[in-house]
């Protein structure tokens, strides 16, 4: 037996429970706090809600809302300057998964020296971090508990993956509320991230039976919620029980890592300004087809998780029926399924394959990969 | 939607986990220990294994083995005292719940001024703790996880509830190997404990999706393995299991809070120095009937997690199975079924009623109950 190890941020999870910001930071010991955010959410009025109550709360702040998908390096490196010349003492981040990771390399960059470069890999953190607390907003990145910063290296065209129990933030405020105003496409998109997540998680070699649960859960909740998310904007009861989703999917994979799908998504998301849950999305249903043969039985519980009722036949056969779920999914809520549709050139597949199999997600795959693997999964996927 | 909050230790579960002591004590900041036990422990050897590893640490350490079941408001006393005079800036529990409730008490007493008394309740503690690190070595209490210490008040034979989130440890190991020396009749006791964590948790008012996936797992695991886990002291599978029982209906718990078994129980174990789990044993089936009403869909999901296979009775019928099936366990493994078996005094009822209605446990009970309720119920378990 391997040993275990699980570690979370403290949760609050409920509908108007992005008010209580400010007291969490109160609770934290800060007195002026960093938000990091962006303009989607500046636009939908969240920032305003977390100003507010850092407000009520009596906090000074300061608002930096220069993130862009796939953040960037130059973008976490500006943040730590107006960060130092603010006199901040905590950082808040309230977005996607871009802006959470943003705003974690920059309170990593806020006491640590240096290129945000030099801390790619793992446990490269020397310097204790401020406080952090991050708020979600679109059930999708599952950032707000996990030890990972996922930023650009611009220069080399190339995501790096920065892993550390310092990153993982204090407390993570999830507010279903928040869910309400993101677009269609975000809504897909974050979705399918969301159940690469919960498959990816479950099926890892560093998979234990404390992520186990919230995997399976997380899977779950996807199969019986997306469709109805997708198909309206409003429906209150789908998006909690996506926000629940992303949030347990997150637990699951901060813990038990991820997989091939990850690691060939960030090697594309390196090179080409595409929302991650669509490169997963297409990527999916072939890596876990060439997966299958690795744990037939971890497959057999996705098919009866997503809704197969029929006990009465063997693991493999059940397996194959977990990847036409997968695939029916996708097309129901038309979630992309081919990287030429993305404008992706395939003349890159060959740097991308070489990329994706030094990601640190690929080494919790459950079958072993090589270059020429991921070759012909890239090409099945065009 | 209520607000769910979740908050957990970091965990570290798996074979020989319990000589890494000593880096985790390095890691809090640690320099000279306290490492909390009893007589049981010391005699198993596993006092000398954690000893041993804080010395490979060159930490400096005081051990303290006053500790007995039901741990007393003097015993924990006596501890500071010790803790104060050695100088000590972490503490260590080693043990069964007791001892790790103990150890938490004497963390709270070293820095928090009074007697154990000024704390029975929610959030009374002032002051921050010194780091704590828990070593279960019974799979039952979930104390390694949990905000809660129990501690007799000896002038009033109450047990009084303390909880707190400074409470909940800075670590907890969990290594099934510290199981196998434990007695057949503490596997029992203990293993129905497990069971009675998972399922007051899993239906109590406070139960949430983060809490829920721990507690199915929790019960799905004890009918698999608590009667292999009684049956052999040497079974380290059904042992690896059960910890993973324990460890999961803990974070349930901890989260979800418990019901009226515990409210009851807690009056008992306030008067007899009898094993808790033993009182859980006989009070468990008879209010889990009391109870039904109140949520049979999730009664019926408990019958499913222990066993029953048909799907095409109503949620009631599953329910009352599900009774039936937690009794069976009880009368499988030899757990006591009757109070009168405990040389417990009927005379007594009416006040151990009245100290149970008033417990803390039963806030979440997801039936209303009355005195007179549970008098009728003690009288059942008669």
């Amino acid at each position: 037996m391997n040993v275990h190890k699980f570690v979370l941020p403290e949760i609050i999870f409920g509908n108007h429970t992005i008010s209580q910001i400010g007291d969490c930071c109160l609770r934290l010991g800060a007195s002026n706090v960093f938000i990091v955010s962006d303009e989607g959410i500046l636009e939908a009025g969240w920032l305003d809600k977390v100003v507010e109550s850092c407000e009520e709360a009596g906090l000074k702040y300061t608002t930096f809302t220069e993130i862009t998908i796939n953040p960037k390096d130059y973008e976490v490196e500006k943040g730590r300057e107006v960060y130092l010349e603010s006199q901040c003492d905590a950082v808040i981040g309230v977005g996607g998964g871009s802006t959470i990771d943003a705003a974690k390399a920059i309170a990593l960059l806020s006491t640590n020296e240096g290129h945000i470069r030099d801390y790619e890999g793992v446990d490269k953190i020397k310097h204790p971090l401020p406080p952090q607390i991050m708020v979600p907003t679109t059930a999708g990145s599952g950032s707000e508990v996990s030890p990972f910063s996922i930023i650009l290296n611009t220069e080399e065209r190339k995501k790096m993956t920065i892993i550390s129990k310092s990153l993982i933030p204090d407390i993570a405020i999830v507010d279903p509320e928040t869910l309400v105003t993101k677009s269609t496409h975000l809504t897909v998109s974050t979705g399918i991230d969301v159940l690469t997540h919960g498959i990816e998680s479950y099926i890892s070699l560093a998979a234990t039976p404390l992520t186990d649960v919230h995997a399976k859960n997380a899977i779950s909740l996807v199969g019986k919620y997306l469709r109805s998310s997708v198909a309206s904007q409003y429906n209150k009861e789908a998006k909690t029980h996506m926000a629940m989703a992303s949030l347990q999917a997150g637990i699951a994979f901060s813990n038990a890592i991820l997989g091939a799908v990850h690691a060939m998504s960030h090697a594309v998301g390196g090179r080409y300004p595409i929302l991650h849950g669509d490169i997963n999305s297409i990527l999916l249903p072939h890596v876990m087809e060439y997966n299958l043969l690795a744990n037939p039985e971890k497959f057999a519980d996705i098919a009866y998780l997503l809704g197969l009722k029929d006990h009465n036949i063997s693991n493999m056969e059940a397996g194959k029926i977990a990847i036409h779920l997968v695939n029916e999914l996708i097309e129901d809520i038309g979630a992309p399924q081919k990287l030429s549709e993305l404008q992706v050139d395939d003349s890159e597949i060959a740097e991308m394959s070489y990329t994706a199999l030094h990601d640190a997600c690929m080494l919790t795959n459950p079958r072993d990969v090589t270059v020429s693997v991921i070759e012909q999964l890239f090409r099945k996927a065009w």
